[in-house]
């Protein structure tokens, strides 16, 4: 299940230490070394996979399950306006680790942390044409 | 349980419409109509909540546990290099709909859409610290 050579799977297992600040049979959250905001905090599924799509139903719905007392808990003690919970899968999304992991970023009025959201708008017909494809793959 | 001034209550009930691509008895997925990248999809619970540390638990379950096919669908459709998922929780952290919602964003390796992540190092103690103060709230 763990995999050898994964950073996450030897935290969860107690061999690399970490700052935890929640644990149970399968989820552990622990605060990231290197945050985007104080509190920033990291939660996993401690079976081992690396994105959501290649993960178990069991290992995703344990993380959900204690996403919003583990968000109450880091929003209530940093004194939060919000908070983002963000997943990056690939490379290209921003994943470095390599283990499916949720990051809880809180949040305060502009602080500036995220600030881009370069929305545009579909041709017409296009998101029609979009959604024909996706639906035909589930 | 919907809110009948919220406009994702309406799309889950019908009422207004939406570029549709999953549902079932307590989830909807719908393509964004101002995307960050194409096939940007939202999944929202149908229950109607504004955040996740106060969504039921049964509400996030039913996502999580169909955010590994969904999430799946939309990138090997995208033939995306990787996806965030993004749930922004208040104004502060750019939630500009009161309904929970997670973002599926395809993303290609250098598209741009995200290239912020500040991160910082604590200062000696500081991380412990914190972790002491969340734990207290767990």
């Amino acid at each position: 299940m763990a995999d050898k050579d994964c950073i996450f799977c030897k935290i969860a297992a107690g061999q690399i230490p970490c700052t935890k600040i929640y644990e149970d049979e399968n989820v552990l959250a622990f605060l990231d070394i290197g945050p985007l905001s104080e509190g920033h905090t990291l939660v996993i599924p401690k079976e081992h996979s690396s994105k959501i799509h290649n993960c178990s139903v069991e290992a995703i719905s344990a993380v959900a399950a204690v996403l919003p007392k583990i968000t109450a808990a880091v929003a209530s003690t940093m004194g939060a306006d919000g908070y983002n919970v963000l997943c990056n899968n690939g490379r290209a999304a921003g994943q470095l680790v390599e283990h499916l992991h949720f990051h809880i970023i809180p949040r305060k009025t502009n602080d500036g942390v995220f600030t881009q959201w370069p929305a545009f708008k579909y041709p017409q017909g296009r998101i029609e044409k979009l959604a024909v494809e996706i639906r035909a793959k589930l």
